[in-house]
């Protein structure tokens, strides 16, 4: 491959970089750019209807900057910002932002189009780069700045038309990744004297990566020159807008933010052009897992990816950080196993704070479920065996017959060479523990109980019928319980020549009809059998489990 | 949302932090880990088949290093395993890579698994993280180095056992980034001395994101420290391994290179457990388009793609960077025409370098086609539209004329909400200009053309019949050319009454017969009209094109 086409892209020499050494302490100033930059790269464009669903999630979610067009550039975009506002839909809190190129016409369109609105945000914009004054505009440096100045002083001039409306200014140089860093701030220091924005009253400084050009550490030199060395930081609000063709506009956005940014622009689910734009929802979750209040509402990212698929056509990824399908599952064993650690030492109550192997977040904060964090498949070990059969269908297996069951199921799964479904996990059960009636088969049993509590002498007297292999045989044992004395009457019969190992039994079921089930082990021949039995009734429980056990012996 | 329950990630404390001012100047030692970490994340993993046309694929990209398995875990797993060494199917400068936890039955089976193979790389991994210390394996440090250790011994003595491979040994502190750096570098020193590695036999410290939990600078910051107090650096490589839960995983490797790092884990489009592994295409194509020769081979992307989603039965998302369908398609009118202009500078190779505005590669350096980059919608001005009827039509509007037809485009795609495709834009533009056949239509004429070439003396004559509405008209001109002649002949007759503004013509196809195509602007009460007409015969085109314009006119 000819890599020689490329060049290297050359970053600003910091002589005193301070963002590495900081952490993000809070959220920043959330801009939605879904309407925008997210529809313009849509195959399908939302329709009016499509953009107002999208419109109410995003103030459900709690932005209150939301781009919602671009007014200027299609009738769509005007219909959609004239229904938004005449018809009251927005939130006396949220403020809607438009953009606009830097030519008169556009902006006098764009400013008509925001009349009656409580508050707006106009987003003028030309492009800065070295190589679209060369190749696109043919222009000088000069001519350039012109342009936005340019439409600058109109901004100022049509926001006097318009007193109702309380009006903020955003300038970006697009492509600034693209654009020598002395000029961009040289442009955008000449916009903002003819807005001469206060403390009070900022002006919006948007310093777009529209194309990402380098790793994103560069990005944060940028941002960090560009905050040491603007005019009147304090009246100017530095907002970030990356995009992600090189698979990095999380890392630029969060390392801009280290670097001194105040805002972000970005879309739901990183939604834009070409590889897209900043996943907010990452970005704002990533601050969440860190113990950062994000000022975002992620709390039903099922719904959220609903309405988004919905309105986009687009699709989610099954791996998308926080809210793909399968980013709450875990297909390794190892990973189960420490899991099922985590999540009860959880419920024990030893962490202060969320801590679990592989799961960053505890799933049920963004509305999934635990039930889709095990996965059974060839890859699977015992762990994730036993917590399907527990949270899906109450066993607690005993800890020693995971490896025996999760060995059954492994191989299932390696034969079959598919992930296994919950029910047929439960169905293996079934198959290999509680429909293991031959050779022997219980019948009925009489039992005599004798139990004197004080001496703790107990005599438990058992006549039992059983089939072998068909064929009913009646016994009679002796022992300090019911069990021990079903054993040894299967052990004078000759009917049984192993030894016993271990007893487990617990309620299936709440309430005083529930079932018990109990498990037993045994060993035959030096191997060890588990049996599974389940009634009403504990002592039929474990003279079931017994049988099974022994059924299941080779 | 209880933002509460997670607590800040703290890093390391670096005094002299070199890696933000590094670039990446070379590829890494890549190591795919598909068939592993890859796998085991599916929920159908790959069927031994489909595995070996994986391996292929990754043998095809120029892997050198591949992980094929954790043969102890699993029989499809050594089953593959075996089929790869047996049948010869490993290149003799390819070395498999082999997982298994520090546990002798699991050692032992490893290395008898890959009894034959030329070469191999064993990596031995335990959980070091204080979380998993605690909860899952309830150990204190020491017993954790003691596991780390005790396999590492068995691997010296094992690969002695088997000569005729030559082993290479791997460690990874699994959850590196949740363990106390100091302790990470402590359980590695001692796996270090038990191999006691060389410059010429290296051994391999893996340091995994397991789960991502920070910034991806925090991860450069361990990795730089980690380099500075490993023992004997020269004789370990230093091999990344991240995960994508904070969305960072590309950012993290790349910042972990700047580090120091010499190598990469990794996976074709990030598949891996939960959100994923390193995406080795984006880091490699990242690398590619700084000018870094990349050494992998992604110049046929789509083919990558096919045979990736059918073993895996995974998708490439529309955005994914490099690779998504989505992502050389450019939907804004600004973008398209910038790219067009940027296009159209580089076929007249005014730069070394590729260059072109939101291009950040030449798709067709990954086989991808320059026909994908634009399509149309409402949200697409005039320059998408003049790039499909030349790229698809081979019609070159004169520029003039984008504004007129691309308003034309822009209005249907804005009614019917949807992207046009090139059979949509040529409809229209055969409906507005080709088929405008009222209420005037040329039927026939005829030309005397007296030319004096010296002079410069011309003289043309025409006869023609036109039908106006449906009535035929003798109508005769003068002029120095057919068209001028045919102009005054309407003139005279009175049929119109407009200005003429401009004209273009060219040939549609190749060769001798090639048909013209003319266009001809007019203007009428202050308004201006372009008109197409077509022929083999170019009088007949131009004809044609004004009588177009002129029924175009309102």
């Amino acid at each position: 491959m000819s890599y020689n086409k490329y060049k290297k892209y050359s970053g600003v020499k910091l002589t005193n970089r301070q963002w590495p050494n900081k952490q993000i302490e809070k959220a920043p100033i959330w801009c939605s750019v879904d309407l925008r930059d997210g529809n313009q790269a849509l195959p399908t464009p939302m329709n009016v209807e499509e953009k107002l669903k999208m419109f109410k999630l995003l103030v459900d979610l709690g932005f209150k900057e939301i781009e919602v067009g671009f007014p200027a550039a299609s009738n769509t975009e005007y219909t959609f910002i004239r229904t938004l506002i005449e018809e009251g839909l927005i939130p006396d809190d949220v403020t809607i932002q438009v953009l606009t190129q830097s030519r008169d016409h556009l902006i006098e369109k764009t400013f008509e189009c925001l009349r009656g609105a409580k508050s707006a945000i106009v987003h003028l914009y030309n492009s800065t780069s070295t190589l679209q004054r060369r190749v696109v505009f043919n222009k000088t440096m000069k001519e350039i700045i012109e342009i936005a100045v340019h439409g600058a002083k109109l901004f100022n001039k049509l926001s006097k038309k318009y007193p109702e409306t309380n009006f903020t200014f955003e300038y970006s140089p697009e492509s600034f990744t693209g654009t020598e860093l002395e000029y961009a701030l040289d442009i955008c220091n000449e916009v903002l004297k003819v807005w001469e924005p206060t403390p009070s009253r900022k002006a919006i400084i948007n310093l777009p990566a529209t194309v990402e050009m380098s790793t994103p550490n560069v990005y944060a030199d940028q941002i960090e020159w560009f905050c040491n060395n603007i005019s009147n930081r304090n009246s100017v609000i530095i907002s970030l807008h990356t995009h992600n063709d090189r698979g990095t506009a999380t890392a630029a956005s969060e390392l801009g933010l280290l670097a001194g940014a105040d805002r972000v622009e970005g879309t739901l689910f990183g939604n834009g052009e070409r590889t897209g734009n900043l996943d907010i929802i990452t970005l704002g979750m990533n601050l969440y897992s860190q113990g950062v209040d994000a000022k975002l509402d992620f709390s039903n990212l099922n719904n959220i990816v609903g309405i988004y698929e919905q309105c986009t056509k687009m699709t989610v990824h099954e791996r998308h950080p926080y809210a793909g399908k399968l980013v709450y599952a875990a297909f390794s064993g190892s990973h189960q196993d420490a899991i099922r650690k985590g999540l009860l030492a959880m419920k024990e109550g030893e962490n202060q704070y969320w801590e679990v192997p592989y799961l960053p977040i505890d799933p049920h904060d963004v509305g999934r479920e635990y039930e889709e964090i095990i996965r059974i498949n060839s890859q699977s070990g015992k762990g994730g065996t036993a917590y399907i059969m527990e949270s899906e269908y109450g066993f607690i297996l005993p800890k020693a017959m995971h490896q025996e069951f999760g060995a059954v199921v492994k191989d299932k799964s390696d034969s079959l060479g598919i992930e296994l479904t919950p029910k047929q996990i439960f169905g293996l059960f079934k198959e290999q523990y509680l429909d293991k009636k031959e050779p022997y088969k219980l019948k009925n049993y009489e039992i005599q109980s004798v139990q004197d509590v004080e001496t703790e002498e107990n005599t438990v007297n058992i006549q039992a019928v059983i089939a072998v292999e068909g064929v009913d045989r009646r016994i009679k044992g002796v022992g300090n319980g019911p069990l021990d004395a079903f054993f040894n009457a299967l052990h004078i019969n000759h009917i049984i020549n192993c030894k016993f190992v271990s007893y487990y039994e617990h309620a299936l079921d709440g309430g005083s009809h529930s079932r018990a089930v109990s498990y037993i082990q045994i060993e035959n021949n030096n191997k060890k059998y588990f049996g599974v039995g389940i009634s009403e009734n504990i002592d039929t429980a474990s003279l079931n489990a017994l049988i099974s056990a022994i059924n299941r012996c080779e």
